[in-house]
């Protein structure tokens, strides 16, 4: 217990994109539990988009990380010293650790983890917060029924790829759209979208179109900006667009090019009768979250959701990485990890 | 049927905000029903927003009115002349005549007026299209809750003064936003607004959020614009937005102050999970036409929901009426008296 531990702090709030100077890493003594705590040490640390929203203090459903505090982030962690009766050395837990090697709880919102459904990465992927955002944001609001179309941006990360895959199993036509032509291609190879589109090609839009020829009922809004004004046109009448993340805006500082695109907007919400409805997950956990398990524990187990990881090692390679899948540079799920993590 | 039958056509789509030049009145001879057909003498016509986008050949839910047509408008007619078994001579019915003083229908369409249930003119205000599109989108997507804001703009308008009533009747709070202190004392004296506002006031802003310190939960969306921009800091979370109308933005032909209020909007929508959903009033008739006639009727009859109307003399009226409808110039819902018309 005397050895060091490792942790990443919030040094300053970025306008625009987050600079490595905005992180600093700092040492500390590994804490020791009280009564009826333990001490968890961290094995892999979740990396996601939602943590730009909370680098920065402007109105959001979440407090933002204090300047000096601990980074926020989901972790699956071990617990390697127990005071708490709920929970034995060696138990995995899923757990909000954030951006350090260990950390102490009193054992209220760990989730244990049964390494034996998957491997336990998963628990902060495909079967943690990014696939259930997907699954209950889906099924709540974007409603994809049988031979309809369904557009997702990302869609090699782990909300976009469960979207796509959740909505064909409803009997819908997924279409994808990525960063890059490993990442498109491995949208039909791998994910089985129907199509799949690199939303850097200058006929972007065109392509598109030519991808939705039944016009787009669903559209899983998780980046913003581009891809938006390239489906909105698209849109059928009464389609459906739970939005669950603006990437592509969270970095945005300086104004736009001077054209208000709001009008536009509101306007095919009106003349096209448009559902836009924001959420966060765990207003849905309670209506959706045991079926999520269920249906998509299932399709992982049979191979029909198929899911990818982007590994980094070391703590230390955390900021950067965050910063580079801002920037869409991972592909898959983007996880560290941490300290004693092994690759499965 | 010799006499000389009038209607005002579209003679050019405007840009921006229609002049009188756009409409031209014609004299035409009263057509003769032919087998099966009805001659309908227009008594009320209908004056409403959305003629406006009809003017336009934009994209819209609705085909556009053609260059040289008749107006569209909902009116009060009677049959002066029948052909058809399913009407006598003498009948008032709902029509969709547009602006002229004679039509032929097929009776396909056409409602009869029960004279005994309110008078005639309600049926395209309060027991109408207006009254119904406020009844609605109210209770499908506002869903206002014991308690809870709503606000509404435009609100002594035949869908505003609606919206306000029958959300009061749902035991929750209506703030009312109309332009003038006149309409401002009818939205408290008349309406029974808890609060009202004008939108012309420097400090509007601040006067909207000192009217609901408890946030804003439903807000019914049928102007767009700056009304918009003032209400969206002060939405909860979970705030429902259904959007009837943009009367606002139906003018704007140039482009903004250079600011993109997109971002701001999507944000919001994300991080306070709203939900902003347009509609067309038909849509939702198969769930609530027959509770609308059956509470708002009652509530007509027993004085808890009111209503103001608006009236101009004679066709030749319309066009200047309407151009003042889309600046706000009436009072309550906008009627025309056609011909042979008689306040009640």
């Amino acid at each position: 217990m005397s050895q060091s531990a490792k942790r990443v702090v919030l040094v300053s709030r970025p306008v625009g994109e987050p600079k490595p100077t905005d992180f600093r890493i700092e040492e500390y003594a590994t804490p020791a539990p009280g009564p009826g705590e333990v001490l968890l040490r961290t094995i892999w640390l979740s990396l996601d988009p939602y943590m730009r929203g909370r680098m920065s203090d402007g109105p959001s459903y979440a407090q933002p990380v204090p300047i000096g505090g601990v980074m926020e982030g989901g972790t699956v962690s071990e617990v390697i010293a127990s005071n708490n009766p709920g929970f034995a050395k060696g138990d995995l837990v899923l757990s909000r650790a954030g951006w350090q090697t260990h950390a102490i709880s009193d054992g209220k919102g760990l989730g244990k983890i049964d390494p034996k459904i998957a491997r336990i990465s998963t628990a902060v992927g495909v079967l943690g917060m990014p696939g259930f955002t997907a699954y209950a944001g889906l099924l709540e609001i974007g409603k994809p029924q049988e031979g309809e179309t369904g557009v997702v941006a990302a869609a090699t990360g782990p909300v976009g790829s469960a979207v796509g895959q959740i909505a064909n199993l409803r009997g819908a036509r997924s279409v994808g759209v990525a960063g890059g032509p490993d990442k498109v291609r491995a949208l039909t190879e791998e994910f089985g979208f129907a199509a799949a589109l690199d939303h850097r090609s200058p006929d972007f839009r065109d392509q598109l179109a030519e991808a939705t020829p039944d016009g787009i009922d669903v559209y899983f809004e998780n980046v913003g900006g581009a891809v938006w004004q390239a489906v909105l046109p698209l849109l059928n009448n009464f389609a459906r667009v739970p939005v669950s993340g603006l990437v592509a805006q969270y970095n945005a500082a300086g104004p736009g090019d001077g054209t208000d695109r709001l009008p536009a907007t509101m306007r095919a919400i009106l003349s096209k009768s448009l559902t836009v409805r924001g959420f966060i997950n765990y207003d849905l956990a309670a209506d959706h979250y045991a079926a999520f398990l269920r249906e998509v524990g299932a399709g992982i187990a049979d191979g029909r959701i198929r899911y990818r990881e982007d590994f980094v090692d070391g703590l230390e390679q955390a900021s950067e990485a965050f910063i580079g899948m801002l920037e869409g540079r991972n592909f898959g799920k983007l996880i560290v990890r941490v300290d004693g993590g092994s690759k499965p």
